[in-house]
């Protein structure tokens, strides 16, 4: 039998101004335990900006997306636009604030804001062909945003700002536990908090563990 | 009883000019999960360079080992300066090319190089307390290096090239599986080859898991 192969949308590499590193090495981890064929992702942009992770300062330099998500990836990665719903099985969108800066501009502008034409064309399609998305911590504003016509169901956790901005979106939130998922059957969309909630990395891999079960469960 | 405190010394962030993160956060997971607390460390200086983690070639650009490091410690990291032996239980430092770039020059210059200063003097003081130290991927090149008079037992996995290099410095080497880990009973020190084999994540985890269960064992 062919092996799955499961995507993995990447968006830089530090938690704030690009992917949640934890969570897309233990995504990682998980999908390779299952014995799935990863195929890692970025959009080849710029990032919305740098943060200076010890100071979380601003830092005045330009770092590419696609570039900086090969660190995570070991540069075993494609370029998002090259890649399509139809090569894949699944797609898992890890957090970070990466996830709603650069794949998204909902950590600038909420639930008015607009998701990267990529990101959307590649969600939209994958929800066309009834594959299942997993997505993380703040990744499920994205993805809530991409799809607000079909009113998914998603966690981000507890927070009530960000769940007020899923809601004027028409998202309908579950609060989780940070080992817990929720599922949305209809959509095939799994989510768990991730870091969102943390702090422990050993909680953390608890719900991501859960998180590619569920989704492998739906292909 | 109170908790036991690791540290965790890194070099950046991204295998080829820093800390391999799927190492340092596979390293930062198991030793959560075994209830101690986490002190990430790197020194605050330039990175001997950049690489670009997508084409692997150099880039004209400065970044900080300190600064690049907090990406994975989610910025919870000290100055590797101010951080002395006797706040530890034991040490942990995981491989990626800045290991053997940043922490020593090991990767330049081979066994005829040097280990920074501050790096030599954590490491000495490790072993002059009896506190154990594990070393993942080519870091036990640089530990090598550092105890070279200590005649260390180690691994780096079966690269003939590095362990003929760790032979000139009088380590005597082990040959590992990746899923395997070298015990250096009388200097307390425990190694795995990580990504020197890999090259799956999963084996790759499984080294990490036993090495820091017998790191802690050793305390």
């Amino acid at each position: 039998m062919e092996k799955k192969r499961v995507g993995v949308l990447l968006s830089g590499c530090g938690v704030f101004d690009g992917s949640e590193i934890h969570e897309a090495v233990l995504t990682l981890l998980y999908l390779n335990r299952e014995g799935v064929e990863t195929i890692c992702m970025a959009p080849d942009i710029p990032q919305a900006h740098v943060i200076n992770h010890l100071t979380q300062e601003e830092m005045s330099e330009s770092r590419n997306v696609l570039v900086e998500s090969a660190r995570i990836a070991r540069g075993e990665i494609r370029d998002l636009k090259d890649v399509t719903a139809a090569e894949l099985d699944a797609l898992i969108v890890p957090g970070g604030f990466g996830a709603a800066k650069n794949l998204s501009d909902f950590a600038f502008k909420g639930p008015g804001g607009d998701v990267y034409p990529d990101v959307k064309r590649l969600i939209d399609d994958m929800l066309a062909s009834n594959k299942p998305i997993g997505a993380l911590c703040i990744a499920p504003a994205t993805v809530g945003m991409a799809l607000k016509d079909k009113s998914p169901e998603l966690t981000i956790g507890n927070d009530e700002n960000t769940i007020g901005a899923l809601q004027a979106l028409g998202v309908k939130h579950t609060v989780c536990a940070v080992d817990e998922i929720a599922i949305d059957v209809k959509n095939k969309i799994v989510s768990t908090p991730a870091y969102m909630l943390g702090p422990d990395i050993k909680h953390v891999a608890n719900g991501i563990e859960k998180l590619v079960k569920q989704v492998l469960s739906m292909i």
